[in-house]
């Protein structure tokens, strides 16, 4: 195993455990507070070894997207998994081989047609119903008929009720951070209301993003909250409020590959494929292009050098003061914030991991795919 | 192995060999006719059965980006490899392995201090340098002096010279494309001939990208063209009439997971993850959103429908027209055109392959990571 960061091949994945633990700690302790289970979405992270340091002191539950994702946990031990992204019906099958497998596995609908097709499935899934609380993706109203009517279908089958207030990620401040966490809980503790008033019992009342987790200041009603890219953070967590710079768990290690004194830029090996073409710091106060440049100790030490241009193998790094390129030579070793770590994250198969410093701690695997 | 498109779990990428096939002659006749070697950039497809099409009745000579493209198409027998993105020094060992195997391994640079680390390397690698004809990404200038002395420096491993048009997306009509590869072709031939008059031979003159390929009308004294993308086309080489969309080859077939009448979308299981965040097409006269979404006959049968907002499983897809619920189930299968082939296709490690129907006739394996 390469002892340094200097010894890897790049671009590669960078995770510090230390701001890692940080995070998980943070968050942990504001759900106690605010009385709710964590159920950790492991979308970002994609590792048991997270997964693992996620659920200490929790209940245990986690939450994931894909198929893919369940069967890579389950293979790792964790035996109650709520997929929180709707499933067409071709999947059911694939899903119930989890089921007898011994997995307590959740499943979220928001359509009548796919509510019968899980009732009539032999599979025993637990179902939520997943309710729109703003974001405009999926999910029903909590005040239509046809929340009482899927829960109806599904029958014993009916856990509870989830919403995920993506539209959080659409705030530019704290307040309106608060405002968003507080529709959503409210859409989600409303719908249960209704549903019990209707003689069906929400068990699970559901909620999580990490902006509005991280924010919220009153989860009353709510029985557990899914955030996932707290783990990591990113560049635009930062931007809206919910972590510093200093929080970014994640950062791709590349090298220079070329240098521009003359237009004040530098060229790397990480472009489009190791940073991914996400563009979230756009609409952001500090636009990162497609990533901030640190050095390997993570110090923005070229300034406010930041990935302008993103070609598939290519990163060009510019930046509007002048950059020092007597610490650029060709083959310097950079690390990369993404703007969006989920993104960045998944064009790789694992972790380098260090512990603050620069030294490899170990090397931690990835789920990808589907 | 799953018979036919419906048997498929959702998100998965299809490839149909028939537009592919028409794709590769194309371009392969057209270098023919203009005289130069086509050395296919496999950065796109990532695949040895793919390359294995691309090369026929050429010199079998390839192009890549990464070493890892490299070794994996070393492992499937090709001899004969361009790696047209500068690598960092400390990569010359790995490739280097390469010329062990007996693969006749060139590399590039534009950098005296990469060029001094190579010269001094045991491997004998042969060496293109680099031009810049206008994209301001990598290259020297033909009429500079780093250009004489890189290739003093690199001695008997100084093998030609290399540009990359990557300017010609900038173009959104013809005329401009043919003037970049004007340029582009200006570019490497004045160079090789200011090498020449200082007895310095250039072997190798090469350009390439798909649309200056497609476009070029005269590419006088250049030896080899490098375009990858033509092979499978994407939306935004529609928009800027490299191919039409019928020339599209690779497709994402995915799943519809929700909808909403009352708003006019539906949900799809392909989000960022599945079509990439790359939004190429936002500055072309069509916006595809995050990619056009036709039937599994690649019919535009549900109107204009694109995907408006990729989350990173979720895809939601809109049109400006009334979308027809009557075709829109939970499990109906779509599939999406991608805005930038390369990108998306980066996030599969296999090809489901059609043959112009929705019969799957073979599954080809791809490279991924570096």
């Amino acid at each position: 195993m390469p002892m340094h960061l200097e010894d890897l091949q790049t671009p590669c994945l960078v995770l510090d455990r230390r701001i890692l633990e940080r995070n998980l700690a943070r968050m942990s302790e504001r759900m106690h507070r605010l009385g709710v289970s964590l159920r950790p979405h492991l979308k970002t992270a994609k590792s048991a070894e997270v997964a693992r340091m996620a659920v200490a002191g929790e209940s245990g539950g986690i939450t994931v997207s894909t198929l893919a994702e369940a069967e890579y946990f389950a293979d790792h031990g964790f035996r109650d998994i709520l997929v929180a992204a709707s499933q067409p019906p071709q999947k059911l099958d694939r899903a119930s081989a989890l089921l007898d497998r011994g997995v307590d596995l959740a499943l979220i609908t928001d359509d009548t047609d796919a509510a019968r097709a899980i009732a009539a499935h032999r599979g025993r899934f637990k179902v939520l119903i997943e309710l729109d609380s703003g974001d405009r993706r999926a999910g029903v109203r909590a005040e239509g008929d046809v929340l009482l009517e899927i829960a109806r279908i599904l029958g014993d089958r009916f856990a509870g009720v989830m919403t995920h207030a993506g539209h959080s990620y659409g705030c530019r401040d704290i307040e309106c951070v608060r405002q968003v966490a507080a529709n959503e809980r409210a859409t989600v503790v409303s719908a249960a209301e209704r549903l019990s008033s209707n003689g069906i019992e929400c068990g699970v009342v559901s909620v999580g993003s990490t902006p509005t987790m991280t924010h919220a200041d009153n989860l009353d009603g709510v029985t557990e909250a899914r955030p996932g890219v707290y783990m990591f953070q990113d560049l635009f967590q930062a931007e809206i409020g919910s972590c510093s710079r200093d929080d970014i768990a994640v950062t791709v290690l590349a090298s220079v590959i070329g240098r521009n004194e003359l237009e004040n830029r530098f060229l790397l090996d990480a472009g489009a494929l190791a940073l991914s073409k996400d563009r979230s710091t756009q609409a952001t106060p500090h636009d990162a292009g497609y990533g901030e440049v640190w050095d390997t100790e993570c110090k923005p030490a070229y300034g406010d050098c930041r990935i302008e241009r993103a070609y598939q193998e290519h990163g060009v790094a510019v930046s509007d003061s002048p950059i020092d390129f007597r610490r650029i030579a060709v083959g310097t070793k950079v690390r990369v914030a993404p703007n969006h770590a989920c993104i960045t994250a998944a064009a790789y198969d694992r972790y380098y991991v260090v512990d603050g410093g620069t030294e490899i701690i170990a090397e931690w695997d990835r789920v990808n795919g589907w």
